[in-house]
């Protein structure tokens, strides 16, 4: 596979490092930077899933994709290592007080559930964007709420109970390598 | 972010089981999924990075990609977990019998690199085609040669001398985890 030099740069979005309307996204972002940074952790993001149907090479060093679709990802969103440890989650957004199932897919609920058995630690990462907090769900638990309820969403009040709430702050913008840090002594 | 459903499956290229002409990359892949199946590891190859330009909406489930390109990858192409130790690799065939450093990216070199200090397991894969070999060298080997040499390509000898030969078999394809059992060992 051939990347063209340059184009990298010329198509990167300008980003605005602003307090309003950061998503989640971008937030943990900022937060794998910063550990990348000081060399804390190694996490970062995986590229979206596409299916590349046609390509035009305008110029031998240029390799244009002119049609493409969005395929459903095999894995979760973010993986990488902590102080040896393998680590992987999902992060999602909701705007209601509900942690709607149908925004995760199984076969990534079913990804989850097997890193954990690896003995690798993952979970999964909810903004409850109304009342902007951030918990961070370990997989055993949320697999226990899918196993042990028939509700098509997880509630706000079980992820007070069951999940931790992930500081937020400057830098790192979300401290869950913290929550983590708990997480390892349990491995 | 919306996947239109039923998409993936419409695209998927037909893929020839036959035992000419694969790819290191249909190889490994092969292997990973084997593992996944019989439950021994959790290692995927993540997605090509694409930077989206243009995307239609002809109807409201689908979203076409209509202007995209490459953009170089920031990490490499594999990771995953075994037996809870954090694995990271990269995959090269070459032609001769030389591997040009110019193949792999400077940053992957650096991310290969950290990855072992943070305790993770990272290695580089590369295929002779010419020769049918394909050898696993480990991380430091690759940053030791690259510091002891000026030259731009390691030879077919450093990776005899250095590298570990992974067995060609029928199922798994390439069994590399069975040269990692062994680099577990010196973790």
């Amino acid at each position: 596979m051939n990347y063209p030099t340059g184009l990298n740069k010329k198509w990167t979005k300008p980003v605005t490092y602003n307090n309003r309307g950061m998503t989640l996204e971008e937030d943990i972002n900022l937060t794998n930077d910063y550990y990348l940074e000081i060399d804390k952790a190694i996490i970062h993001k995986k590229p979206t899933p596409v299916q590349v149907v046609k390509v035009d090479y305008p110029s031998r060093d240029k390799a244009v994709i002119k049609e493409a679709y969005y395929v459903v990802p095999s894995t979760t969103d973010y993986n990488g290592v902590y102080k040896g440890h393998y680590i992987d989650f999902e992060a999602k957004e909701t705007n209601t007080l509900n942690f709607p199932l149908q925004n995760i897919h199984k076969h990534q609920i079913i990804h989850l559930d097997k890193i954990t058995k690896h003995h690798g630690i993952s979970f999964l990462i909810v903004r409850f964007i109304k009342l902007n907090e951030t918990y961070l769900l370990k997989t055993e638990d949320l697999i226990s709420f899918i196993n042990e309820n028939t509700r098509k969403s997880i509630p706000y009040e079980y992820f007070k109970e069951k999940g931790y709430l992930i500081d937020f702050k400057y830098n790192p913008r979300l401290d869950y390598l913290k929550i983590v840090d708990d997480l390892i002594e349990g491995v």
